[in-house]
């Protein structure tokens, strides 16, 4: 029934890394959805053909597992960096803020596909788990920023470190990349959101 | 072909209002996304055939049409009291986050559809233009604020406004509702949101 079909044409050859794939990939799946991704619509968006997609990954799978690790990576080496282990917790928790949101701007789609992620696969629940196991950790700076007087002593840790990343990854709705250098607006925008969580809106008098 | 199909049992007869429909269809949008929806998703989330959905809606867009509807009324009723209207701009705005939590969590599943709306139909994109025209209010009342002194003056108005309902719709995505009374818990929820954002998490000395 196939034997009469044209061979793909040469504008589809693979010229795919898996690097240039997952690209492809990651966008497809922040459109529409991991689950309603089909390996048809990642060839399509690829360029060719589902088979040659095998030839790179195992299946949809594995690229989802390779944008959500990079991303966790990328979120958990920021706890490892000097700045986030040395010093006052206060200092070390507005460290963590201030690298997790350049993290999401630097990183924006994996970091998007890891937000969007529910649990319905091996791979999502392994990713929520890291990311549970990340609240934790910045709930025990909040806890231990509070033990040493420089947070407000009637916050609860874990609430706390919610809203924190509650505010820090709700910039992915939004944030789209206009500089070629986003490294300074990433800055500012992480500048913004360390202000507002740790010192507020509101105008006080100079000490 | 189908004159032999048994007809549809007995526990299958439709007992739903629009309002019980809505809410169902509303469980299944969230789940599934709007566009992953089919009708026949949502005959089988109600336990009523397509055509029995027809006698209630025209289709699935009136469902999603009232479901936002519904979500923004909420958002700009809020601005209409006399919370939002009175008083210095730090005041309403503060006013207004606290009552925002609020129909947050009193229309969870509204208001959290109302967030995932990425503007594919028309009524997609008339529930993002009420959401560009609620933002654009409160920007404004961030700007007053600032020029009546009592916020910090180096905020960006706009950028403040998107910080503040990042931080605010961010409840939608762990907020589950506990207790029978929820009006409690919503209420505590919202006195830490504006505890944070006006005040931010440092401890002060006491003034």
């Amino acid at each position: 029934m196939v034997a009469s079909q044209p061979a793909a044409p040469a504008t589809r050859r693979d010229s795919h890394t898996v690097e240039t794939l997952l690209s492809a990939a990651v966008e497809v799946f922040i459109v529409r959805g991991y689950d309603g991704t089909s390996m048809e619509d990642l060839a399509k968006a690829a360029g060719i053909t589902k088979s040659s997609i095998y030839h790179h990954v195992a299946g949809k799978e594995e690229l989802l597992r390779l944008s959500v690790t990079r991303a966790l990576d990328g979120l958990f080496a920021v706890l490892g960096e000097p700045g986030a282990a040395e010093g006052r917790a206060v200092a070390r928790l507005e460290y963590v803020v201030r690298r997790t949101c350049q993290e999401l701007i630097e990183n924006l789609p994996h970091v998007t596909l890891l937000l969007r992620v529910r649990g319905n696969t091996a791979t999502e629940r392994e990713a929520l788990e890291r990311r549970r196991e990340f609240d934790h950790r910045v709930a025990a700076l909040v806890a231990a920023a509070i033990a040493e007087g420089d947070l407000r002593a009637g916050l609860d840790p874990r609430l706390t470190s919610r809203l924190i990343f509650g505010l820090v990854n709700s910039m992915s709705e939004w944030y789209r990349p206009h500089a070629a250098d986003h490294g300074a607006e990433a800055d500012a925008l992480a500048d913004a959101v360390v202000g507002l969580l740790f010192d507020g809106l509101r105008a006080r008098p100079e000490a």
